[in-house]
């Protein structure tokens, strides 16, 4: 990864862990609920599939927050669960009750049934047709962030069916058919790489790997399970854009803060965390190696705005000097915060991270 | 604390770090719907909450693991929700749905409207009259555990109204009405600390703490809202019986691996663990200062009986040489185990841990 030229959008160069003038801050989920601008398109769409689907709207509302609040970074509004549905499951959102994937992915004939390879292209169209109207949007003021689901996080809604409590299915799977499990993270882990590759081909200028749910996994099996994927696709990523500049790769591994040494070795640039983590810990012990990413509580944004102040300069402190922090939530945005919320969270970041 | 006597029992020689012949065992909700027998006296009950508060039916379930599986502890038989019903909320449990509490817990109108303090001997005569009638059912022959939820978790359903899958509502009222919040906490541990204290002089001859939901707070106000109300009660417990033997305390905080400095400093005896972390990691970093509980996944339960065995090993090989480890799950034992499942566990930690 020698002689990469590396682009000079603030969210980057912090992804690099090189010089920037003030902390960068975009969040988890800025697109969506929470923006009354996005309810009116979500409900001109009639469905979320149907928004994820368009990639006109799509485009749309991945600006929403960039027009609002001036972002570091866009992120491509999608869906995780548009990868299982593109290797042939039947996907739909219901209102309140989450996801259902039909039929559930159980035994090895299920996995049989799936495309064992996607063609991004064709399969996914609609996603990469957003993400270059995007770019062109975006006119390369701020860079746009692409995603996926790692694939143990994929599998528990294929093996489960959908969303899960205790995700008993897929532990169960775990350790009686460990084989066929493993073929199916295999299977998803060759998709996600050439679904991500096609997004970096279509524009994206950083990737971010979504492990939702890689604690439920015991510490020795989150490797086996998870993190073993994670590294083989970082390693078949195409990390520079179509300009040759360096494309930063973030895992964002929720309730893995304690794992931070096995996240390192993954080859990522930025580990993601939540807000259970001590950011100036996590900082010590990354000793440089990785820029980090997070992490406050988005129930902040429920709070006086005295209080999101306070507890923003706690988190930018506790980091201590730039370069190699990106200011987000430890997990997505919740719907019912009011806008003007985040609009302090923004200027509160870039004031303070400008001072120190 | 000096001059205490120890009692012999394996297991409370274990949680004081002091030398067993084996490794002791038990399993959370090891009396639970997995046994058969279990079922009958729940359904000859008519429901969950009149089987926790009739003494007879609550000790015969609290020994049915015992008489099948030869544990080395018994754990008292109850629900952590007596707890805030007895303060005053109405309490009750709908199949499938978790429990309810009404009315929910929000403003300090609400937290003046419950009881301040409660008399465990009256209010909660049937969990004393339980111990007392499990005491004289067991002969000494193993010691009974009592517990209680800590305060934060127990706030979590009060405030809630019941299960929760992200805690908005305490989580907003952390941030906007800390002072409300804390004095419900402030409440609860005055009450919990009676609770124990009652359950202490009538009989339990071990304590453990339940902190199920403390891993949803930041690292920081973990501390705050958490651990020092359990510190405060663990500093208020007569931790010694009525014959003056000692009596150990167990914190379990799910979720919570990674703050294990700060657990040790509540002044427990042991911690207990779940399956997110690596057990001999945790045990050089405790060094030898508390003892360690856990922390199998529950899911092994479920795999072929050469998995179990090889997995049991692997945590009884990572912790090492005894003493100092009370071998656990991770986590409540799920309805659907076989206890045949439960029966090769418990023969293979004797048996691997005898030979260690």
């Amino acid at each position: 990864m020698k002689n990469r030229l590396f682009p000079q959008h603030r969210f980057v160069q912090a992804c690099f862990s090189r010089p920037v003038d003030q902390t960068p801050i975009w969040i988890m989920r800025q697109a969506g609920r929470y923006l009354p601008e996005y309810r009116q398109v979500r409900s001109q769409a009639g469905n979320f599939l149907t928004l994820c689907k368009t990639p006109s709207l799509a485009a749309e509302v991945t600006l929403q927050p960039i027009r609002r609040f001036g972002f570091d970074a866009a992120i491509l509004f999608s869906d995780i669960l548009v990868v299982p549905e593109a290797m042939g499951i039947k996907l739909s959102f219901s209102d309140g009750e989450g996801p259902m994937l039909d039929p559930p992915i159980r035994c090895r004939k299920d996995i049989e049934h799936l495309k064992a390879t996607v063609n991004p292209d064709n399969d996914l169209d609609y996603v990469m047709e957003a993400i270059e109207r995007i770019r062109s949007l975006l006119q390369d003021q701020i860079p746009l962030i692409g995603f996926s689901g790692s694939p143990w996080t994929l599998a528990t809604y294929m093996v489960e069916g959908g969303s899960s409590k205790d995700f008993g299915t897929i532990r169960k799977m775990m350790y009686n058919n460990p084989s066929d499990l493993l073929l199916l993270l295999e299977q998803l882990t060759t998709v996600v790489t050439d679904y991500l590759n096609a997004q970096i081909r279509h524009g994206v200028q950083a990737i971010q790997i979504f492990d939702t749910w890689g604690s439920v996994l015991p510490f020795e099996l989150f490797q086996t399970y998870s993190l073993n994927f994670i590294s083989t696709i970082i390693a078949g990523l195409h990390r520079v854009d179509r300009n040759g500049l360096a494309i930063p790769v973030i895992v964002f591994s929720k309730g893995c803060g304690h794992r931070l040494k096995p996240l390192m070795e993954s080859d990522c640039d930025v580990i993601g965390l939540d807000w259970g983590v001590d950011l100036g810990k996590a900082r010590r012990q990354v000793k440089g190696r990785v820029a980090l990413q997070g992490n406050m509580d988005p129930a902040v944004l429920y709070a006086p705005q005295a209080v999101i102040r306070a507890e923003t300069k706690k988190i930018l402190h506790r980091f201590g000097p730039h370069p190699g922090h990106i200011f987000n939530l430890g997990h997505g945005i919740t719907p019912d915060v009011e806008p003007e919320q985040v609009a302090t969270l923004v200027k509160v970041v870039r004031e303070e991270s400008r001072a120190s």
